[in-house]
């Protein structure tokens, strides 16, 4: 049924915290309430920003989207936690989705932040307590910035900027163990390269993924016309939004560096398969014709018949075959060496 | 002939059941009945939901049509079941197709439903008995939900909602599929691998061209301006079409991951055949030169000549050649461990 | 010379045949004739077909144009026959240009057909005697269907139609015979495979090189607003613009089977050259050592000498020496055995 | 410093020629002129068509442009010959930029076109002497066409037209060159087609890089609305335009041949490396165990203790080993022909 | 927070330089000045540029943007040096970003270049001292061409002007990069070059990075029509717009010509290992039968014995043999010189 809050089963239990605030006054309330009557959410001419983390208290988050008028199909898509970056128009107000970078997370796992923007309220939906805000909070406290001075939709805005921001030291991150797995696979392939060189793509393909329609989602913001964002917030607007391309970039570029390191890694390879070959060959092609003689000579015919093998009972004729397989081994190995096959480790991996 | 209406050999005979409810009554006809005159199609305040399962019958779609007020093109494409998702707007009313995973069939099958939107009837036309609208009858039934109190219009998108949300089951079975099939090829390639890659990237490929057109048909519904679908209802297409895209979201992964296993799979070939030459080499380049040796010391010069091969007639020469033997197999493999060529199972698969 | 119009030297002799209907009477000139003067081309409120077919005779052509008010250029382009599909407006009428299957032709051969529609005339010019208009024609003679009922503008969509359907057969054979040509790969790879397989992507690429253009085509003729296509005619033209994508749609699926079969090709014959390798590497590693034995006891040190190979003396040695190669045998093939390369034909093709 | 002209060293010395036409008169002055105030630049109602080849002499290509109002950066396009093929509109006339085929040169090698269409003048600026526009002159002298009666735009139309028909003869030859390329890889493999089929690709992709932005200027000259072209020139400048995108398919078409070629160059280079190894492998293991069975008989135990290979001193013994080294060899060949391995040239190229 | 400006690390120490110019005048500011104070900012008809290199000291930056009216978002975006080009459009100017090729660096290497374009003044924003403004300067100075006679939005356009030509000689020097590499992968391969290819790829991908949005930005300041840029000047644009497009052209070129090397690089890969497989094959098929000949007669079959070994007791039985092994040898070398082996560096590489 469309509407329907399902909890998913690994869903943390739902806290509310609130702060309210204007140029002047601030209020914060950094304990937990379930007490959705007491939410500050009539209009008094402050901001106020409730930030609900953890979303298995269905009974409360409807309550809450009940008191604050927000449309069951925004509650709907809060609690399906798979959802694209997007922004809706609805009379009440302006839903926002996109995927924050979780802070405390190895390599690249993202929550859904679920952002309601109603009249003078902000509120915020996250899957797991632990965000990327704390900076938004202390500049709230502090009064630094224009925050206290600027309308709900700045805070939204300083919101979106914090999450994109938080892409950026992850990317850097992931950059380095780019460059290291390259110096890896230099030094020496090992399958389990391949393996991190696949999953590393998949994780910048899957990353691409959410990024993409974080780009529509702002640009959508700039051109919505429904007075949600003031013009002078829609100049911040744009800063994000370049923010949001720049990550892409980054982004596309490590995929064309994890695409040429299997080219990397396969010709390595190659490389490797090709020196094994020349080792086999160059020992093969050296003793193999000394071996054929070694067993011309081991061989029984009656040395008093006459023509058979008189070379076997001539004085010093061992000497001189000694001689003649130096002799073979020297010319095989002169040609190799044309052929620029004996470089060893010099111009082969 | 255009508009001409001819049997597909395998269809499976036809089945008409109806529903009608307003938001107090509700009656079903659950027993499938070939009265056409009997369905309740006039207009009378509430909705009527007609659902013919099985196009064999060609007769009583004929009949059905032609007193719903279909137009024959749009007969023709319901009995011609290769249809892309669409939507077509005609005088008597919209028409739509879209494709729906058969729920009882192995894999990804899908079959081919229309659905007829005209006044204040929806008649829904399915390839086969059985599909995915359970719950959408039983909200009815039950009178859960918006669905009683709303207009066929909602109907429509209820059974969108079903026919989309029914993909997601099934492409998380796909995606566990792709994790077993990589696990195998990392343990072991096997050519049946090869080929199962294959036939997943091509049926994936084929539910991306299935997918892609319900994309553009939901958004010409949302972008529809001729009544048909009300505003109230398009805010519920919108949930709609992110759901869509999701789908092809993640049909995109999945094909992501399918090429990669190719890459993974080709590149483990590689490695396989790296190994086997090493083997050959490593075996032949330590034991090549000893034989070389013992073919030596097997030839038949005359050892009463002068100079020839005195060493045989050494005493204890036999434990001597041995300890060369053994020193030269060892300095063999020092070279070959030193080329990292001995780690066998530890460093390749 | 623009307008010029130049003999193809493998143009076929033009015919001309014609048919004129209404809604109560039918005249056909089933004969071939050269008489332009006699063509029944004036309004009388009929339509007229004029078909001609092979386009040698240019004089003729020239004065069929002339009579029928065609620009210079449309006859220019009727010859000229590499044209892609395509409409053009003037001022005396609209001219398409389409790719119609040869009928008779192995494989997928297309020849150029140019409409001409103008006033109550259509006039097609084709490349060659015998097209996929019997059907068409035997409508207009039964007068079975809307066509004797409809304009000129219906005769065109139903020659289009016919045109377009003719492709569905062609690309079923197609995917037949790529379905055998994958069987054969697994079955054994040879080089006519590839051959075989890059001239299919090379059909494919060619025929929807043909075909895309068809969509746009179409699509101009659904958006044209010059009157040349009636209202009612245009939703008719919509069913042939789906069938054109279900034919576009087709050619893409079978590509991507093109494609996957090509990597299945050189994944075998990786596979193939990964076996013989193994072969190789399990008779020399088994053997090599073996034989090294063999040359050892092969050696002519003095056995009179103290400690020259005393065990050549010895009562049963030869015995021994044989268990001693069996278990060597046996170790090397229950390493092999782990390794998993005694699988033979079971797990490698 | 923008608007510069500076010299190329490599260019020619520039040569004026002119013609003056009108319906009824012709004037034509064949020999090179310096004299840019002779140019017959005033209007008096015919069409003057001014041709200059060369780029060098920059003082008379300022001279004429300051004559004829051209602007200075137009100058400078026309200078520097790397320019796209465009249009550009300025207040005096219309430039437009396109790539001519050198119609003397080997392969494919263009020069810049430059075209100034200004009142009732025509000025082109070709790099070299030598042009694609003999029949355009012929018909200007003959007066036959339409040529004569049309203005400049007409003169434009039919220059465009003759410098995109030249790619046709050219691009068949080219395909006439794959299609012996795609021979002589499947008769035998040589390192020197690789280079070729890479140099062709680049060729190709260099000429669809000229041609793509010819297609875009004359679709933005049909748009124009400047009035610098007559609808009825217009009506030419789609042949023009169906044209170009006749050679962008062909184009199109001959880089898929050559990616296909590549493809086929790389699975026969993998078949000839298959066929070597199972010569190898075929030779090794037939022989192989037969060479450990002599090496067996070749061991100096000592026959006269018991148990030591009494074998060698049965009569007939060497007539029964042969016999068992025959039926070795046999099973060994048997084996691969089971397998499939001694097709030899048939089955493998 | 958004606006706030940090100091990277590396950044250079920031120094001021100006230019103030009319048609008439000229005073130039050529040493270093820290006093933003005594900057002719106010507008009394002429140009004023202002050229600031280093980012280091945020102090005289804010200062200078305070002076001017730079947004403080602009700030941000000048010290924050990874912008891609854009074109912000404020109350107070016009900001522009693009990245400008460093002219001392090897390689690709490039820098942010921030433009600031409000009333009559240019202020430039550079990462480091040294730019490609030179020309620029020595016009302002010397009065030649336009420059002193335009205002501020011709001096922005010679700045991207110069920005964007300076990107040519360093793509010339890429291409014969290119041609050098690829002479030397003909001639040998080298796993150097993969790692040198690879790197060019990236660098050219990056580089492509850089310009793209260069083409967007230079097309908006074309489309814009808030006042900045006068018309007359936006022809000027129009050109810079097209030597972008270019240098585009000529990245895609080398783009392709890397991609080619890969491929060449990979198939002289395979060609190498296809030699070295012959090699060892020809010296061991010639070799093994004859090696099996010496074992069988260095066996020790009793010759007393009847039917063994007859032939070794045969007189010239040796010379016999050898005329075998000749004989063996000799059609062996025939048959690989059939099949085309025996081509050694010949159509090998």
């Amino acid at each position: 049924m469309p509407g329907t809050v399902v909890v998913d089963e690994a869903a943390e239990p739902t806290a509310l915290r609130w702060v309210r605030y204007d140029a002047h006054a601030f209020v914060e309330h950094q304990d937990e309430t379930h007490a959705v009557d007491e939410l500050p959410l009539d209009d008094d001419g402050g901001v106020v920003w409730i930030d609900a983390s953890g979303l298995a208290n269905t009974q409360l988050l409807e309550d809450l989207a009940s008191r604050a008028g927000i449309h069951p199909l925004v509650l709907e898509d809060i609690v399906h936690t798979g959802q694209r970056a997007k922004t809706d128009e609805y009379d009440e107000g302006r839903f926002l989705v996109c995927r924050m970078l979780r802070p405390d997370s190895e390599g690249i796992d993202t929550e859904q932040l679920g952002i309601w923007l109603g009249g003078h309220s902000v509120i915020t939906f996250q899957e797991r307590v632990g965000d990327v805000f704390e900076p938004v909070r202390g500049r709230i406290r502090t009064g630094r910035g224009r925050i206290r001075r600027y309308g709900p939709d700045y805070l939204v805005y300083a919101l979106l900027d914090a999450c994109v921001d938080a892409y950026f030291p992850v990317l850097e991150t992931y950059g380095e163990a780019l460059e290291d797995l390259e110096e890896q696979v230099l030094e020496r392939v090992h399958q389990s390269q391949v393996v991190e060189i696949l999953r590393m793509k998949r994780e910048l393909t899957q990353l691409r993924r959410s990024c993409w329609p974080m780009r529509e989602m702002v640009q959508s913001l700039i051109r919505s016309d429904d007075g949600s964002f003031e013009e002078s917030t829609k100049v911040y607007l744009r800063d994000v939004h370049d923010h949001v391309v720049q990550v892409l970039d980054m982004i596309e570029g490590y995929r064309e560096i994890v695409a040429s390191l299997l080219d990397l890694y396969l010709s390595t390879l190659s490389h490797g398969m090709n020196e094994t070959m020349r080792v086999l060959t160059v020992i093969s092609t050296v003793f193999i014709p000394m071996m054929f003689l070694t067993g011309l000579y081991g061989m029984n015919f009656d040395t008093k018949q006459p023509g058979n093998m008189p070379e076997l009972e001539m004085p010093y004729a061992y000497v001189g075959f000694l001689v003649v397989l130096g002799i073979i081994a020297l010319l095989m190995l002169l040609w190799f060496r044309r052929l620029g096959w004996l470089g060893g480790k010099r111009d082969l991996p």
